[in-house]
């Protein structure tokens, strides 16, 4: 019986899923892009332990990579980048995206304009949308999050990392794009590489910020689609570009 | 001794606004625009009683204009729209700017593209800083609020408004956009008619909204740049263009 139900269950999501599908299909067909509903997932790694010292240098004008501060012998290692969870794991730079991929289930999308569906938007904080994206021979790791910076007043933030180092992430400029009822809203930056933590990007709110009332204009029935694009920056200093 | 000491005040005012004209005109001489300077104003009528009416009403789902909680004889008058103080004028809408430039002071300036440059962005909260911008032949006010909604916690609004109609309004696009530091934030909007209220379209958030640590990033020297451009919206229902 109740594995009955529990199919009824899984059917029941399935159809869910496609009909999200079919509608962000319906509002962003026209620019045939590539559409992806990421569903949310409960941060079970709040109030990082694990960026403490990287904001304490921060504040002290010091931006060390984020795995300075544990015990790596080699200094190639990595930590694991994923924003989800505390993990253990430590590797080569190169080995990150399967990491993500096959411990933490994170999805990578290919193609140079992507729109990322997220879904259930008026779920509690703390809460992440993650997926990777491949586009231009790297991967990119895209975080929006739900996150009350003040009791009670949670705000989105989202943010595109290189899965990289630093110096290639300059060699890249993300764009994303809200765009419902008459409103438009595009922030463009440089991607911050994956070493210099995703916590510290979005404590410092240098990303996409969203009150909740803005989020509401901009979502569909709960749903959130952020137009993705990330192109090559030929100009580093755009200041006069306006 | 009193007269050489105010003289001489006056006169370093002067030095300092060129010098922050020029520097305006350095960042943004590649476009060819109009740079505008623009002090803030110490918000005079905080806690606006005069929107309250309108603000329940929207509760309700009815949006008056501002002036129909007020007692207006005749229905072709409006109230004063001036955002920064309680002011008992009335008049009809053809008549609203040059109150505006007259009784508040308040600086009007022509062109398609100009740059809106506020200075002093650390002084405390309320601050409005506001001009009025002509172009395509009409009128629209421009308001940047320095506003605390979350207490110990200011936050940057910045919004267009029509001298005119809602009827008017929804003919035209605003578009604000912030450009520094290899970011770049837009937003863009049809323009709220002033008889819907400034303050409302504030506390709803239907607006660009910047956190302190945003509005630091992109300001130079404590001076945050906004590119603005006005157009006709010829297609409404632009959801599909992203």
């Amino acid at each position: 019986m109740l594995f009955f139900t529990q199919c009824f269950g899984a059917v029941l999501d399935l159809i869910h899923l496609r009909f999200q599908h079919y509608k962000a299909k319906r509002v962003f067909s026209a620019a045939g892009q590539l559409v992806c509903v990421v569903n949310p997932t409960h941060s079970l790694k709040y109030a990082p332990t694990r960026c403490a010292a990287v904001q304490a240098s921060t504040e002290q004008g010091i931006l060390p990579p984020c795995h300075h501060h544990e015990a790596v012998h080699d200094p190639q290692l990595v930590p694991c980048t994923c924003p989800l969870f505390s993990c253990p794991w430590e590797g080569h730079l190169e080995v990150v995206v399967s990491h993500l991929r096959q411990t933490h289930r994170i999805n990578i999308l290919q193609g140079a304009e992507i729109v990322f569906l997220a879904t259930d938007m008026h779920l509690p904080a703390p809460t992440d949308w993650i997926i990777m994206h491949s586009c231009l021979g790297h991967q990119f790791l895209l975080v929006l999050r739900k996150q009350e910076k003040y009791e009670g007043h949670p705000q989105f933030f989202a943010t595109m990392m290189l899965i990289g180092t630093p110096t290639q992430a300059d060699n890249f400029t993300y764009r994303l794009e809200l765009n419902r009822n008459q409103r438009r809203l595009k922030w463009e930056a440089t991607p911050r590489s994956v070493l210099e933590c995703v916590d510290s990007v979005i404590s410092d709110g240098d990303c996409l910020v969203l009150n909740t009332s803005l989020a509401q204009l901009f979502s569909d029935n709960g749903s959130l689609a952020i137009g993705i694009a990330i192109t090559t920056s030929k100009v580093h200093n755009s200041e006069a570009e306006m």
